[in-house]
Order: C-alpha cells, then structure tokens, then sequence
C-alpha cells in the first residue's frame, strides 16, 4: 500500500468570522492531495491521460468526512493518502489530515471518498456528461 | 418538519477543466444553504447570536455526500434542506441538491451532516478553539 | 450602452477571521457578472461558442478595484456590468458593486477591466495556451 | 527593500473549463503571500495584534494587475512580495508571479496594492467596521 504526503498551509482567506478553518477547505485540499497522489506515484496530468486514454480525471461519486479539530491560519498540515480498495469501476481513496504539534500530532480530519476514472461522454445535446471506466491497469500499476 | 429551499447558479468559474462543477463548490454551496435555513426559520446572524447567547456559528462534525449526477455552468440548483434530527449536543442537517428540467427534476447530489452549535474556548495560549452546547430552546422552537 | 445588474448574496463562508468579505471573493462575483452580462445579451454559454466560434472565454488581462466600503454576510450586493470600450482586440468591462439601505446605496467596489475574446492554441508541447481573436461581430451587436 | 517568496502548486481544481488557472485564485495566492511577507519578517499572526494594537489585518482598499502569461495544474508559482512605499495610513506592496522554466523565468501576473492596518470600529448598530490606522513602528520596523 503506497502512501503520499501533501502538505498545506491554512491561509487567513481560508478561515471564516469563527476564526476556524471554513469546511469546504478541507475538500479543495483533499482533491490537491487525491491528485498529488496520483502524480507522485507517476501518472501524467489529466490533459494527458485524457489525449493517451481519454481519462479526464477521477471525479467523486461518494464522500465521508470527520472533523476531529479544528484548524486556524497559521497551521501547517499533513495530508495523508492512499488507496484503500481497488473495485471494478471505482476505488476508495483515504486520507488523514493531520497537524505536527511539539507534543506529537493532531489528527484534524479523517475523509474516506469513492471515487471514478472518467471518460467524457456528450449527450445528443452537447451538454457536458462523463462515465467511469475500469482503471487503467497502467495507471493502477504505478499505484500499488 | 420545516424545509426551506436555497437556489444556486452554477457559474464558469465554478467548473473544473472538465466542465463540470469542482466537488467542494458544492459544500461551500450546503454550507450557504445550512446557514439560510436558519436565517429563513428567523435566526439572527451569527455575530449577533454571539453577543446574546455565546453562539458563534454552527460548525460541522461528520458530513456524507453522494454525488449522483454531474452540473456545469448555466445550471441552477435548488437545495431542499431540513433538520432530520435534534440531539443532546449536536444535530443532523440533511440536504437534496436537484435541478429542474423540462422533464422533471434531477438528484444531483445527497448530502447528510452533524453539525454542533458552537461557542468559543480561547485555550491558555490563546489559540482558537470551541466547544459544543445544547441547541438553545429559542433556537431550535424557530427551526421545526 | 447596455447595463445587467447580478445580484449576489453574501455568505458566512465568504468572510474572513475580521468579519469582513475576504477580497478574492468580490473578483468571483465579478466573473460571474462578467459572463452574466454575455448570457443576458443572449450570448451562448462559451462550450457553445467553442464549437460555433472557437472562443472558449473572455480571460482577464487586466484589472483594476477600487475597494471603497466593506460588506459582510446576509448583505445583498447588486453587480451592474457595461462594456465600457471596445478596442481592436480586446474590450473594456466596468463593473459597480452596491448594496441598498433604506437611505439609498452604499458604493462597495469599483471595477474596471480589460478581457480578450480567447481561443486556444496549443503549443508543440501540448501545453494549453491562447490567443486574442477580434470581437466576434455576431458577439458585439448582441452586447451593444 | 526587503522582499519575500511565496510558493505556490497550482491545482486542477484552480482551473477552469478552459484549463487555465481561474483569475481569482491569483488574488487568492497574493493574499496569502501579504500575510506570509508580514509573518516572515516577524510580524504575529493577526488575532494576536488585534490583542496587542488593536490590528486585525490589512485589508485592500486598491489593487492593480496585469495577467501577462496564462498557467495551469502542475505549474509551480514563485510570488516575489516587497512593500513599496509606506504613506501615512495606508502602503503600497507589490508583487511579481513567476514561473521557473529550463530557459528561465516566465512573468506571469505583475500586482500592486493599496492596503492599510486596520482596527475594529462597531457602529451603533452592531454591523461591523474598520478604520484605518498609522503603520505601528514596531511591526514598520520589521518590514524595511
């Protein structure tokens, strides 16, 4: 099981009037580390994947969140990642936030999502539309 | 039980390079329609609640989300959003994102949270924190 | 001179730790009354404009703000939006932010910028890139 | 004239349908390298000068840019800060975004900004206020 580290700094604009860490950050850090994994364990960006194998990206199908504590600006996080199950059309991506402190580590949050390879698909009206693919097995290869 | 709607317009900006909606506009979208709910059911705003009873806002603890079909630009959202459950010292805000279309209404997205009031606890290094209280009666009488 | 007004409603999650709007948010709204004032002319969205025109957007090059009151969340914002100049291959989009009170408008923000029609141009590398085209005539006398 | 680098990845999410980074993520990312120009020259975090002077930030009151070269996910951004000259109650700090490529640097955004220290003023109805106050000597000081 392979795991990737991203780190972020909480910035002041991502704090609200509580002075804490307004949730939907979270999620915009958690999608930076989901592709950071991806990118560490060698997979090209989307733009690529997308000419090679037509994979647009992995959008989420499914997520779960908890907020163990919380996080202000200032604080330097960790982002924990790995894949925890590989499965016909989709996989299980977990991560754990996680804050250094001088007396050892805070875990911040615990998110487990499911997520697809997509390939677009265009309905007969040009809207934009996609569907999940096997993995790759070169892509999968690169992150086991 | 009480449902109050809150409508979003999808904008270009809020799209990914794949067209379609980046995932954590979304919370940031449940967190405005958390927020109307209470404002719609009479609750005053979170700094005014802070000088009368402590409250500073209502942060989240656990939220799951199943995204069910994609949005992009031009899309307007309505966001169906009710309090499922009242516990000791947290409740459960439940939402349903759909878009209307000429044949009927899409699920885009189904969503489940805990959330807490909270008040603040400065620790004794003044750092921020914040602590859980019971849904004050007068806040609560408003929401159901 | 054709003038749209956006309205925007401003959220908890758009201020920061002061209390105030967090600034990069009022260059959010601004785009999206950018494209607003487009779709009002009866522009179609730009995916549309890719295929029929090329176009893919109207990326900034320039901007300038002049941020004159603050605003705070429950304030509703009116964004009206004219194009100021049209130049070769650019054009001028003016923007004024206010909010009512009972005693008239508070002036929040002044905008002035400089967009391009843009249509892609992909480098030797594959890299995205783009470039200015003319303002499209069909585009310009539906915004005149 | 002291100046200070921020670094910054941009993510897939930071783009849109286009694939070019959405523009108000640049002001974003200048925020954040204001914030980070003052905590690396020793200035404490905001909630502690409101404490100690009264400050709680430096808010915008004009900002100018020039968006010279387009970028996307993967791209790595140097953002070089420096205060150009301080005025009576407000400064002028400017900054310069480059990317670093194998023939050199590309200039991607060039920025400046009026901004002031502000303090807390509550007007009589409770909404909130800033004003603007002199540059404080000792975090002045700091900054040259």
């Amino acid at each position: 099981m392979r795991e990737v580290t991203y780190s972020v700094q909480v910035e002041f604009g991502d704090c609200d009037p509580a002075g804490i860490v307004w949730f939907p950050n979270f999620f915009r850090w958690i999608d930076a580390a989901s592709r950071h994994f991806f990118t560490t364990c060698g997979v090209p960006r989307w733009a690529e994947t997308e000419r090679t194998l037509g994979i647009i990206g992995t959008p989420l199908v499914d997520t779960q969140a908890k907020f163990l504590k919380i996080a202000s600006y200032g604080d330097v996080l960790d982002i924990h990642t790995h894949i925890k199950e590989w499965r016909g059309k989709s996989f299980v991506q977990a991560y754990r936030v996680l804050r250094t402190t001088s007396e050892g580590a805070d875990v911040i949050l615990e998110c487990e999502e499911v997520r697809i390879f997509a390939v677009r698909r265009t309905d007969t009206q040009g809207a934009p539309g996609i569907r999940a693919v096997a993995a790759p097995p070169e892509i999968r290869s690169l992150c086991e």
